[in-house]
């Protein structure tokens, strides 16, 4: 197949540097820009020395890419800043995957709610697809412009929507207690990512309050007939990758269930989505490490009356980059998985 | 004062060397006598070469403790083999400290259920004070034999029992979502140990079934005048030491509250235990780490109507060890903190 | 091109995992048979819980390959189990790259020597290539038999090679100084893997004994016409993968030298070497992690008059599964690269 | 015995920090000052939490010291600042164990080269001891003011002081491959002390050239008799403390030694130094971590010729803090131990 000319906006972050990981295996999408503000004139591999003989491309200015020529865009950028590029650019016939949070809620007045500033672009929300394949792939295969969704609710819907979706929970109290590893901290020096800090730590952060939390409760609105509100907690695991979700939901009044039939309530939901794996255990975060999957393992425990949902997935794969290229995939008709299988890197 | 002549039975395991670590400072309780019946012959310092040059006793079979002259004992011995020594030591005026889950319970039929075993020692029920200093202090103090609470139980009962006592929750849904360091799985060496296996990982385990939780429901029902079950699922965390529990309980219909109020709660609760700390941000387990403290970060979220408490111990410690000192200090009269105050090796 | 089904003898180990997690996506060696005798009858996923919906062969005993019509066998088990498996192949037409350490020395008498055993098949010293692609291509392309390298020897011959062929360095006095993650002490539980010994912890082991020494000096002393003794010291780092060896090699008397002449060296040395990467800076285990290069770092210091090496290496990819393939590659006349360009996997 | 006002200067780093840690405990010296002039006004225990309720003093300006009756400072400061407020407390009866790099070299010309800038107070040099107490209690006990050693020379020196001092070793090529944890890289948050880039990495740097090479240079070279130039090569390890040196010196012409005779020498050296454990097997830095011990192994290759010497301490406590409290005890006539004496936290 014609190779389409790629450009990978932002290249200093860790989604940056493994997005270009997975384009260098792709037959397709083909990494022909790479832009960076602070870093233009250096080399890729000068930034991210693991690259070394293998993507030595010069980094360029966000401005070169007018005439570049690229048709797939991938914007690697804080949320607040990739809204000028998507503006910007929305005149053109480049597809766009937006890993930030800008186009991920349903209107610019949540977002100005959530993310305590102005959008600049409120008419973007109305083209742009959430980023989810295994809930919006009609969406995703006919928008130019797919908002990638967050790392903790890729972790959290998936876990959820079969219940949901079935009106098998009580929806008045649902717990959705997360565990990130530190590249979800991003790549930003600062007291908090100190090594000396997260090494042999474990903490919660951003109770009651985490911009991820309406992000997963209007996803799963939408399947509830109601509007959920939800308890999120993140915490910080001293790993590299890897979000685990362990998720609680009480079983509605007056349904019943068993531990069997939930998984097969689960399987039936996910049966032609080629990345979430059904797993007869529970899974641990190494083994999808460096993998676009997920992996779900759901139970309900009779004792209590509560459906328990753990799901694992590598916050910067499913939780992004790797999502990011599923999404672009079905946004160029190529078959979901090219590019994307491999063996989680265990041990 | 006068030095007490005191035997640690056990000294492969964790807590084993925990004890000595703490007792080598300790100025009342002396180190006489340690017991493995796998290293008899060898020196501690043989088995656990940190203490090379500072506690260079040999290791002598348990058998050999009846005429040691030992007045105190901590038994560091897996439950199930616990009891055993118990029972043949019960008619002599021997204090002990049983590190085990031989006593915790309410009765040997609800021991029996829970932990799938015939309890060889039932009277011992009677006599035993659960080790948990700040609810139990009175019955410690004149206790010949204490049981030392788990190390899961000790951070979720001390994050739960001032919203139960004061009837603020409804208590039919209460979640434990509990996270521990390595130590708490055992000096054993076996393929859920590997580093390769727990490094840069994450799982959940013993997912509605684990046995601390009916000692967490059974110390808090105490309280709530009523049967609670609660739901907990502990968590392997990738350091050495530490427990976080991350815990939800929604409000009761009819009570009102805010973070503020909850924390004068515990606060009020609280005030004369030297080992709780009342945080005013979220705690890190490397704040306590190789520390006895117990940190506690309460919370209210009126969006959700959840009460969240974060509580955070050092496993080895306020889990085990020095919980275990701290109930040999009541049980001998001396200051609660005896050898006890240090600061957090952190990093 | 054909594929050609391939066998992995010897699944349980990190080599073996390794090895499929290559072949995967290799796009002619195709893992057909994968053995195990502890395992025989599970599906090979349910030992390595990563390869879930992937990789999902049975494991069957050794025994079954006889007629399985596998041509291609990599032989993942311990020295001294390995022999057995080549002696009883070797009238066969089956290719085999050993990965244990049974065939790389020079011959039986040397080996007896190092592993104190007596080797069963010392005939088969004659026909083993040593596959170290690097200088032994020519061999390895006509071999059926390819004794794949240790780990350190690996990494310490590339980064002493160039300097010995040239003859700039006084033999009599070269350290390799070398560290290895835990990967590398093998899958087996023992107190020495506990995810608590290892981890915060770093120390030396096999101090002025280890096997691989021989190794390293049997090879280097073919380039240097006469026979090296070396110093070899590894260590155990508190890491899944990666070998760093820092290798210290004095002039050799009148020769003169710079930081970049002897970067030059290397350079022209390695020049047609696709998985040597000639580093401007010092590397770090986490640039090459989960691939097969070797980084190498080499500089002069004329103020002490030594040259200075740095190499490192993952030592379950190019230490072990990575090279088995490489050499694979290049007994079926593949291109050397094939199944084996990816971007190390950093964060 | 009566307390000594203390003063800490400079709380924001680790080992101000690590220096509150050991004073909490400490029986004379009163951590009664603590100075920041970034975090003025605040708790201590706000920088560093672990201190919550243990030493919540309001942190103060260094320009407060003045008329603060302090009699005691340890200067825990970067080099280059520390010399500033040396000098102007060089008029005051103070005493001063200064941790940076500024007053531990020769002479003020050396430290312009190696620190490549100019120190504004030469005549300190002629005051300052060299707080290595092993080698230089005399003076320390007679001195206002105490260099205390870098981290890297502590662990070098200890490691081959008897070889060096009873002329067994060839001067001419003397190695330390040095490893140390990430508080030896300091407080300051920048890209190599992020944890996503040290964790599962390792890698060295300052090659052929680092700062602490001339203090180990010239300290031995007082013993050697003759001007001694070695190599010397820090790595960075992913934990947070301890220092490993592997030492390779070769035996002198002439000499004969056993593994066994090298293991007296150094026993004999080190018989009265209460912080020297000579060990009869390799140890590792987690059994000295969070402790004043400097552990030894040295042995013979009589394969190779070389004295190889294993030294493991924790780069905070005997290679900064605890030291620096040693030397201290030694500057008021206390017992070198004072304060000093617990086991390592392991796990």
């Amino acid at each position: 197949m014609k190779k389409i000319k790629t450009a990978i906006v932002g290249a200093t972050g860790f989604t940056g540097s493994e997005l270009a990981r997975i384009l260098i295996n792709h037959p397709v999408f083909e990494p022909a820009f790479i832009t960076s503000e602070s870093h233009s004139g250096k080399k890729f591999s000068d930034v991210h020395p693991q690259f070394f003989g293998l993507l030595d491309l010069h980094l360029v200015e966000a401005a070169e890419l007018k005439n570049s020529g690229a048709e797939l865009l991938f914007l690697a950028l804080p949320h607040g800043i990739s809204m000028d590029y998507v503006k910007s650019l929305s005149n053109t016939s480049a597809k766009i995957v937006d890993l930030s949070g800008d186009y991920r809620l349903s209107s610019p007045e949540v977002y100005n709610h959530w993310y305590t500033r102005k959008h600049i672009h409120p008419e973007g929300f109305k083209e742009a697809a959430y980023g989810l394949p295994e809930l919006f792939s009609e969406q995703i295969k006919e928008s130019k412009l797919v908002a990638n969704p967050g790392c903790y609710p890729t972790s959290a819907i998936l876990g959820l929507y079969p219940l949901v979706r079935e009106g098998l929970v009580d929806l008045s109290n649902i717990i959705v207690d997360a565990k990130s590893g530190t590249t979800g901290a991003g790549v930003k020096s600062n007291p908090g990512t100190h090594y000396c800090q997260v090494n042999e730590n474990f903490n919660a952060y951003g109770i009651a309050g985490h911009r991820h939390t309406i992000e997963i409760e209007e996803k799963l609105s939408m399947y509830a007939g109601q509007t959920i509100k939800l308890q999120f907690t993140p915490h910080l695991l001293p790993v590299d990758r890897g979000i685990l979700s362990t998720i609680y939901a009480p079983i509605k009044d007056g349904v019943q269930s068993t531990a069997r039939q939930v998984k097969e309530v689960f399987r039936a939901h996910y049966k032609s989505c080629p990345f979430i794996r059904m797993r007869e255990t529970a899974p641990g975060i190494k083994e999808v490490r460096g993998t676009n999957f997920c992996d779900i393992f759901p139970t309900y425990d009779p004792r209590t009356g509560n459906f328990i949902v753990i799901s694992a997935i590598d916050n910067l794969m499913k939780g992004a980059a790797g999502q990011a290229v599923h999404n672009a995939n079905l946004m160029y008709g190529l078959k979901e998985t090219t590019g994307l299988i491999n063996v989680a890197l265990k041990p």
